[in-house]
């Protein structure tokens, strides 16, 4: 046997999220696409802007030498420049500059180098449930144990007296999620000053250092809260950025970490993220799509259309007697099964042809995940079959 | 302190050929382009061909959500069977299917991603030296050894009899690159074959099995001599493939795995690969130029361009009586240092404004690595500089 039998499990063992697309397109196949309701994937419904179509015209224009060569393993200065003012011009003046940012390949990389930064082999990492799954895998794959903690039951916020509960002298790092990632909250700022206050007190109490990994693909969709910079209320942050969804770039691998001015270890983490990049294999993020940001890092995400479906979906749901946490960010909605066992229940969805995703995947029991990055007609359309699952327990 | 040391080291050791390049860089800036000889890189000076741009272009007539959504894991089926239909076409009918393949971010990559599909911590992974030193990181990451053989003195053939020598139970995985980087040699057929026939007798011998990666981004770039398919000498390999050279794309990070279907681990090592990848935070490869590859997998790579440098360099070096390994492929030549250490002879050239890189960098004493993957005039212009180099030895 010449096989690293993790990698052969990760690679055997699918994610339950993308099992449910494939069946989801396997079932679209045979009795028509518009007869499948699915609410399974986080690939953005809306286009890219046309801003990036623009850019990418324009870059053509450079001689190809230039335009497809190396970038430095951190980016093009130019764009981290480009991303380092608009981050300025956001959160405050000195936010960042462009020798705080890595470009990477997308919020996985950017997840997977940070973790690979700032842990040592025994070393914990807190994540709040429910949570991204691949959270794990980049986790234990650093080296470190995945230390999960419960989410509040009722908002869904931060649970801090659970964190500071979870803490022992081996917690090197917290990964939060706002807005949030399979629930759609947004952490107030109360919440997160707590989080930080806790953090601070058990540092202090354990002599030890613990790092904020802000995970915030989805920062720029939200329904109105506020969406706190997390440097500026715990200096020992570090942010993990992706253009998936505020761009529509998923498939094009484009995102960055920062390492804010104000953590106090700034320089070495500035190497251990590079160095951490490195041994990876991470060479540079792929060059064109380093270009597009330079132009299009303002460019607005067009909110408006995931406001629409999460207007019908929660106004539909709502008549229909379901419970759910009202989302402010991102583009999800958290459903309460209609019983505990959110499996079962998704067997019964499933069979009227709804495709949400079980809770159990992200670590938290009796709810659902509904993806609305889709098409307005299929939340419409799907609503007699939701009315059909809920009569079903009645 | 929150970081891991081996990720900040690694950060904070430059490569020394991104350090002379950097050099370079400043030099340019102070004495004018024309007057420094820039021979470290090895980035492409042919562009990519035309039939790239067209391909994007077309590209961007794509719904936007389809062109830049998530691909699977192992990239586009489409663009697989591309892929694997050209190397049917080349190496023989079987030779790969699309589910053989894996679409990576770049040659860097595709071997980290194998080397940790395929070793266990205490394992030791073989390199012939001199060596692409970045195959150590890789190596070192995925918790094997790095053990260096020194290829044969006179040929920079593969010394097989010093690999047998260095075969242990815990060799796992031997890498060879043909045609290589940093000697320009193209492995014979033969020297192959004794290869495989040494491995395959240790596998006997000590009950193991041993893995051959095969790092192919210079495989297009030959001056006549055959560059074997490995697979079909030995049944235990893994191909690693960019697009980096052969379509001058370094920057949009764009390549494959292949796990030939001879493979006697092959299904195994199709899920460990995937694993890897997904361990390591590589989601897909970057969508847009996976669809280019779907277009341009059988463009011709413009050898030409190269093979003249090869000839000037060559002719001009020879007549100043450098002694050299006459290059078969990729686009560097391997000039012996006129003094036994190698950082001694390139601070000469350095005063004379030549920057070739030592070749102590690639695990090996006493020669420079000189990238002719630059423009004619550079490789013309810079025989004065080499003559007073040769001159101030004798």
């Amino acid at each position: 046997m010449s096989i690293n039998e993790a990698s052969r499990a990760y690679g055997a063992q699918k994610s339950s999220i993308r099992e449910i697309s494939a069946y989801a397109n396997a079932r679209k196949a045979e009795i028509g696409a518009e007869n499948v309701f699915d609410f399974s994937l986080g690939n953005p419904s809306i286009p890219a802007p046309d801003a990036v179509r623009a850019s990418i015209e324009r870059a053509l224009a450079l001689p190809a030498t230039q335009l497809h060569g190396y970038t430095p393993a951190n980016g093009l200065p130019a764009v981290r420049e480009a991303v380092a003012a608009s981050l300025c011009r956001r959160f405050g003046e000195k936010t960042a500059s462009a020798g705080d940012l890595y470009l990477t390949c997308g919020a996985a990389a950017s997840l997977s180098i940070t973790f690979h930064a700032i842990v040592n082999p025994g070393d914990e990492v807190i994540v709040i449930a429910p949570y991204f799954p691949e959270y794990r895998v980049w986790i234990e794959t650093s080296g470190a144990t995945c230390v999960e903690v419960m989410a509040d039951a009722k908002t869904f916020q931060i649970d801090v007296a659970a964190v500071a509960a979870a803490i022992t002298p081996r917690t090197r790092a917290i990964v939060i999620n706002t807005p949030n990632n399979p629930v759609g909250s947004v952490y107030s700022r109360e919440n997160l000053d707590a989080l930080a206050a806790a953090l601070r007190d058990a540092e202090k109490r354990l002599g030890t250092t613990i790092t904020i990994v802000s995970d915030e693909p989805y920062r720029e969709i939200t329904y109105g809260a506020e969406v706190p910079w997390v440097p500026a209320l715990y200096d020992r942050t570090i942010v993990c950025y992706s253009y998936s969804k505020s761009l529509s770039l998923p498939g094009e691998r484009i995102g960055w970490v920062l390492v804010p001015p104000t953590n106090p270890e700034h320089d070495d983490l500035v190497f251990a993220v590079a160095g951490a990049g490195r041994k990876l294999g991470f060479v540079c993020a792929p060059a064109l799509f380093q270009r597009v940001l330079a132009d299009c890092v303002d460019c607005p995400t067009d909110v408006e259309a995931y406001a629409e479906n999460r207007r019908a979906l929660t106004d539909g749901l709502a008549r229909l007697g379901y419970e759910f946490i009202k989302p402010e960010g991102a583009f999800y909605l958290w459903v309460k099964a209609l019983e505990p066992d959110a499996g079962a229940f998704f067997e019964r969805a499933k069979a009227l042809e709804l495709l949400p995703v079980p809770s159990d995947s992200f670590g938290c029991p009796g709810w659902v995940r509904v993806g609305y990055c889709v098409s307005h007609e299929t939340i419409v359309n799907s609503m007699p079959a939701w009315e059909k699952l809920a009569a079903s327990y009645r």
